[in-house]
């Protein structure tokens, strides 16, 4: 968010002719649509892991998680609708590389499925709202509001860390779980890059609205990884 | 809902003291025990179940009911915690029998988890609804708005009508498959009723709070009857 203010998609009066540009027009399709399925899938996922619970209220605080995910794609699904486009469809071209990611990271325990709904989903917000400077201010203001930090994960860093101080060889563990966690996200982030053209210019800018140089690449990885070392760190992992 | 204007917890300012009687207040803790874990563990189920949906378009609605049901969850286990109960305590002892409920019911495949979402949840629904009676006006309004049919099942209506009508076969099998749910929901029920002497209490009443006599719990057995027959007719099911 930081260069903002020097971004074309800020003028006043841009954000009612965005769509007027088809080009445009199927990046922000593109960008709703993997974001709501990644949230339907992240309910999912989510509701499902909270089977491995050990107390009931571990299995709340997980499923509360899940249903804010839910919370999530029905606005994203909205937004969708309002802008004429069938849901579902522009959903579809996500499903095969996230279905992958969620079926290459299922967690084995509880206290993996605690650190992929913290480090994984944070990391995923955090490149959501990074996204977020590319599109037109009122897709913009969703994707912020629907990618805040609502803090709800925050029960996490207690019980991974009351885990590890119980038995510290789960640190080195949960390390390498996290990392793994990181490295299927990238592998499935290059993937849609690589097959959906439309959000690979959004990032890369057209003649009249400019994408990232490379420094602007470099600066935006260093501030995902910043946040991503913070997140391990808070729960006590090495990043 | 019927003899309530003839039921003592009507009475102005009984509320302020049933809660005095502990025989009442383990009752409506078991209630609420009973009705939060229900909740939680529907949400559970319904999301799991949503993995079968053909489209994602029948997963959303699926997964949408699941999170109604974890809203309800929410609001049960706030009014434990607002009575100064632990609510994993409280819905601990239901945890074996609703368990089991729904271990001997998981659906095969979609139409039944649809049948299971609609059949099963309206008729535990009516239950709760009918032993609202017999509780405080508190807890009865909770009761009474938490399991308010919101009509958001509707969808499965049109669903299982479809896939009869393309396959009247499956009339049959999601007909047996529609009893043997209340079967085993019936052989639950009567589980707590025998493990939870508080909950056949609240029933049967006491001297200073009358319960149902055998004409009554006929009444009210005929209504449960009744709408569930509706429901699977609404479904194009024989009951």
């Amino acid at each position: 968010m930081r260069h903002c203010s020097s971004r074309p998609d800020r003028v006043p009066g841009m954000e009612q002719t965005a769509f007027d540009d088809p080009a445009y027009r199927a990046a922000a399709v593109d960008l709703l649509g993997v974001l709501a399925y990644g949230e339907l899938t992240a309910f999912e996922r989510m509701a499902e892991d909270a089977k491995l619970a050990p107390t009931l209220n571990d299995k709340a605080e997980l499923a509360a998680l899940a249903t804010t995910e839910f919370g999530h794609f029905v606005q994203l699904r909205d937004r969708l609708v309002a802008l004429g486009v069938d849901p579902m469809e522009a959903m579809t071209p996500f499903v095969t590389p996230l279905d992958a990611f969620h079926d290459h990271t299922a967690p084995s325990d509880w206290l993996e499925g605690l650190v992929k709904a913290y480090v994984g989903d944070g990391l995923a917000n955090d490149f959501y709202r990074e996204i977020a400077s590319f599109v037109d201010a009122e897709t913009r203001a969703l994707v912020l509001e629907v990618f805040a930090d609502s803090g709800q994960a925050e029960f996490v860093v207690d019980r991974v860390r009351a885990a590890i101080d119980e038995d510290p060889k789960l640190g080195g563990r949960l390390a390498l779980w996290g990392r793994r966690l990181v490295g299927e996200a990238l592998s499935q982030a290059q993937r849609i890059a690589a097959d959906r053209d439309s959000l690979a210019a959004l990032l890369a800018g057209s003649v009249d609205r400019p994408g990232l140089d490379l420094a602007a690449i470099g600066r935006m990885l260093t501030r995902l990884t910043e946040a991503h070392t913070a997140r391990m760190t808070a729960l006590g992992l090495q990043a």
